[in-house]
């Protein structure tokens, strides 16, 4: 072949895959991301794994520090601008847990997992706890209560079985952790046990740790059980957690009251067995080897006594920046949190070392020249773990700042723990993550998830109206979620040792994030709600109906379509106009501006009904569950509670919002035209 | 209301749900309906089944004898004419068995259930076997391999998995038991254990018995393994098993030559759990509380030790007849076996006691002088169990009578099992069992099934292409099933004691029995057939696609898309001229006599390729797993074979069939416009 013509068709592939990209830009872009994905070095990415994996690092903690200064040190030393954010917030530490049988046996339980490789051994390891559960103690017999979701304690109310003064069962999944304690306290019970069983996480998917990935019978999934209607510091909402902040007085919040512990089958098993009430329904039933039973009956009584203590902690939030040469005022954030239950090899590990690596390529690559058109910021957030706390603090000290500049954010949290790559991620946001996956892995991701709950994202999303995406790779055959068995060992025989779908997703990060920052027009897609939109209207037409609330999509849809038909039309003007290099800068960068600020339209300043700190219209945390997500979040709780009135409201709100995109699609095209 | 319009309400009801019965013929039909039905009585079914179930009644067994004579005497005292067929058919005989570990420990594993009730301490109760086992001794170390079906077996090759001179262990579930068998002895297994695993029947789907009614860790299915290419008496496929038949030498035969015996999970899992191989494919995972293994390893080794004897053994089918007044040489059939495993309170009796039920009132009504046009006969069948033997000697002593006068055969094993009503079904029987089912319930079927192997329908429908349906209430929450546990006892605490449920089967098996021998035209659907057909021949073309195989539905469609145009109009026209009382008795006569053979237009006398027993082109048993149905079975075999030779040869059969069925509606026309 000729040279000049593979260049032709190097150019016409680029060019294919970058319509956001003028050919006037293409070579330097080119090159700036040739210099980036190539820097990317998985013995890099298993280095900072070996450094920060190393020693349990819970928030607040000496290895937690250690941390947080290995992680400035190094955004310094690649050349980037670092803030440390300190941040005081209102934490819990486990002093002691116990749990035993009473009757028919006495037996005490263990709560700790067995020491079955030299990590399990080390002595920072913590027993096995939620963060924020009540201290004291509970001795009554038991109910078991499923997956303690919303539906599980309405069924069990339908079977005639109270958790009244009960200390009841529940196993982990089907909900946020917190739920189950919220829904068993609300019933009146006296103490809330959560075990991991073999049907979700264990022998019934796998062989067990160290054999294998999967729970063995002493494997505890530690976790946070709060259920505050905000995210971050328990004490400092909607406001940053400075050492000066002022401060809710903690008894006058939701925290949990009753004892609430968390263990493994090993522990669960010496309760269930004995249990003699009725057979649980069919969906209940799990893979320890005997029926479950609804109630344990009174001959069965167990003793749990749980003591915590809550208080303010140090610790801070490391941000590294570098910053862009047309818009500095405009980010593009990648992050991860830094803090871990214990050793956090795989949460959050897996991803904060994918951030890291693209902050090191950045740094080098502006080292070599290449600056981003508008900044680029790499996050290393506190104290996720106990309610995704620093990256929420950080967006509450910047919020005028984000608010106005946030292009998006991309989430890395426990982002590499398998080959299959996937993400959830905001409609706009879909096609450039699907170029850059193609162009990284020639094959183009089956869907994407909606983001819900659950990790960093939470504060740019749902409180600040940014675009933002989760992205992972997943797949590996094991679970060790927010055990001590979560190290290096386990990662490294589980998930692998060649750091090559760490390398992958960086070079992923790095081409998303590099088209967000530096494309001649910011790729976000101006026609992307629609499709996402009309389905779930369709969705919640239907679940209104089956509740008897009536609910009508029709108006709603039309103005969506008014903007849909506009907005299509205006991107292939947008992406022609830049092909044929007819672009002023001016009139980019002022179209630039209103990309920037189109998920905007979607905020309401005083947020949802009942819950003010979510302010996005298109998506929040699923009100009852608390990972899932909620797409149309305002008509979804309506239609939930019931609530005709409040629908009515929602309603007439996103058909404002809908308004305002098809505005600011309208507000394009005059640029364009101009 | 006044009487006379109630009385015209309830004639319009019935004739809205009889098509088949003229204004004329109504009046009658209906008092003999209602007198059918007004003779069934819970007591009476109660009565049969604590006279059948009260003793363990093998095939050829005392016990068996007793129920026969029974059943003759009761018919015959009920005025029905009674034959009793004597067959002498080769039969297995349990005589010992053992199993146990040898390495690394020495453990005896267990045989037999656990006496935890009278029934189960009765002395006749049998040991844990499989009928026609080899007899022998193995012992060798073990491979797990799931359900032990074809494609289990080609997973564990592809896994590189030798099963040669190892002891196979099978969990019961996913095909007829004998493939796992089969399957095994031909890749050189040294023995063959099959065991029930609590995920399939145990306290993964409830409590086990006598706490509930599912398996308990001793329960043992038992059941025969043969897989020869015909159903009935080993010795004689085609002719009837009588003292003088012409045997077949059984050395000549493909019966099982490995030991294999089955067992309950309590004496599996003292294997199973000391496996020390890979983890096993997810779909493999069982509910004993490990992972469960490929390879048990060289230190895991096991005896197994197998006697039983074969020989020719006594027995009879009984059968009741009641002759037809106008073509007293057509039949109507009602059948189920009379032999079980064990008691047989489950499968057979909760079925056979339906028959003995229906055939007792339609002898009542008999003798209050409702005599059907055709006639009717209850077939009580023996050594079902052992592969399908008396009812296919039946089948095979009178198969010109029947092959002639054969309307249909419903079949009633093991049918009253809970109170969910449904059926599997010849398409041609659909219509009329669905009008009995809303006539007698107020509700249709969702749906019917496709009829495959494994019961006595077998004869009547793929050997002697008679319509056939097996109809069944199901749905108690329990499985007993061929374990010394089927008994009374867990009967009426497991499915219940009212024996509602087998009174409505009864008078939905009279009204649909009443419709085929005494409607004026016997209500076979001649339109039946195009729409399962073309289904399965999309199916069909999908399957073969998938495996490479030419092969388009075009031609054959076609054929039966002309079959059915003609036949639609025909069913139409067949019932306005009932309707209008225009059809004289003559043509009537001749319509029937085409409806009742219509079936036979699927029928090849040389039968399936490799398979010349199975002779019905429209069905026949799977010819890989024995429980399924296969749909087209010529079309199927040639494609899983793909053998695109048989295919065209057997594609050129359809055709012809399908051309036989315009040919019949034709003449039906004819008939109906002469």
């Amino acid at each position: 072949m000729r040279l000049a013509v593979f260049f032709l068709l190097v150019a016409s592939v680029c060019r294919a895959g970058d319509p956001d990209v003028s050919p006037a830009s293409l070579p330097a872009f080119t090159a700036y991301e040739n210099a980036l994905i190539g820097a990317v070095s998985p013995a890099s990415l298993r280095g900072f794994h070996d450094r920060m994996a190393s020693r349990p690092h819970r928030a607040g903690s000496a290895g937690d520090q250690a941390v947080v200064a290995f992680l400035a040190k190094s955004l310094r030393a690649w050349g980037l601008e670092v803030e440390v954010q300190e941040i005081e917030v209102y934490l819990a530490e486990p002093i002691s847990a116990s749990l035993s049988l009473v009757s028919p046996v006495r037996v005490a339980l263990p709560i700790k997992e067995k020491v079955v490789d030299t990590y399990s051994a080390h002595p920072e390891g913590s027993i096995g706890w939620n963060a924020y559960s009540g201290s004291g103690v509970a001795e009554a017999s038991v109910v078991y209560v499923n997956y303690g979701t919303k539906e599980d304690f309405a069924r069990l109310e339908k079977l005639g079985v109270s958790v009244k003064d009960k200390i009841v069962i529940a196993r982990y999944g089907g909900n946020f952790r917190g739920y189950k304690a919220k829904f068993a306290e609300a019933r009146g019970a006296a103490g809330l046990i959560i075990y991991t069983d073999p049907h979700d996480n264990g022998y019934f998917r796998g062989l067990g740790w160290p054999e294998g990935g999967y729970a063995n019978p002493s494997c505890i999934q530690r976790g946070s059980i709060l259920t505050l209607p905000y995210r971050g510091d328990p004490l400092t909402p909607f406001v940053p957690a400075g050492a000066d902040a002022e401060r809710l007085d903690p008894n006058t919040l939701a925290f949990p009251k009753i004892p609430v512990q968390p263990v493994g089958w090993r522990a669960a098993q010496e309760i269930l067995k004995r249990m003699e009430g009725a057979s649980v329904p069919q969906a209940w039933q799990g893979a320890l080897p005997f029926r479950y039973r609804l109630e344990g009956g009174d001959k069965l009584r167990v003793r749990l006594e749980v003591k915590q203590k809550r208080g303010l902690v140090k610790t801070s939030n490391v941000v590294g920046i570098i910053r862009g040469t047309e818009e500095p005022n405009s980010f593009v954030i990648a992050g991860a949190h830094h803090d871990a239950w214990d050793f956090g090899a795989g949460d959050p590990l897996s991803g904060t070392i994918v951030a890291l690596e693209a902050a090191r390529a950045f740094g080098l690559a502006a080292k070599n020249g290449h600056r981003p058109r508008r900044s680029v910021a790499f996050g290393f957030w506190a104290a996720e773990e106990f309610g995704i706390i620093g990256s929420v603090e950080w967006c509450e000290l910047h919020a005028r700042k984000l608010f106005e500049g946030g292009i998006a954010y991309l989430n890395l949290d426990m982002a590499t723990m398998g080959k299959n790559l996937g993400a959830s991620a905001a409609p706009s946001l879909r096609p450039v993550i699907q170029r850059a996956v193609k162009l990284e892995t020639g094959r183009a991701l089956a869907k994407f998830g909606d983001l819900g709950g659950g990790s960093d994202h939470i504060g740019f999303y749902c409180h600040l109206s940014i675009p933002s995406a989760g992205l992972s790779s997943r797949g590996a055959r094991g679970n060790s979620y927010h055990s001590l068995y979560d190290h290096l060992g386990w990662y490294r025989r589980v998930v692998g040792d060649s750091y090559q779908p760490a390398r992958t997703l960086t070079r992923v990060v790095q081409r998303i994030m590099l088209r967000l920052a530096h494309a001649d027009l910011v790729p976000l897609d101006p026609a992307s709600f629609y499709e996402p939109v009309k389905a779930q209207l369709e969705r919640l037409e239907e679940d209104a109906k089956a509740r008897d609330v009536a609910f009508s999509r029709a108006t709603l849809q039309a103005v969506l379509l008014e903007y849909h038909e506009r907005a299509a039309v205006m991107r292939d003007a947008m992406r022609a106009a830049l092909k044929r290099g007819t672009l002023k800068d001016e009139k980019r960068m002022e179209m630039n501006r209103l990309l920037r600020e189109m998920e905007r339209d979607w905020h309401r300043a005083s947020g949802l009904p009942g819950r003010p700190w979510f302010r996005n219209l298109y998506a929040a945390s699923d009100e009852y569950s608390g990972y899932a997500a909620w797409v149309l979040p305002g008509l979804r709780g309506a239609v939930e509670r019931k609530d005709e009135k409040e629908l009515a409201s929602m309603q007439k709100a996103y058909v404002e919002a809908a308004t305002r995109l098809r505005r600011r699609i309208e507000a394009l095209h005059a640029v364009l035209i101009r």
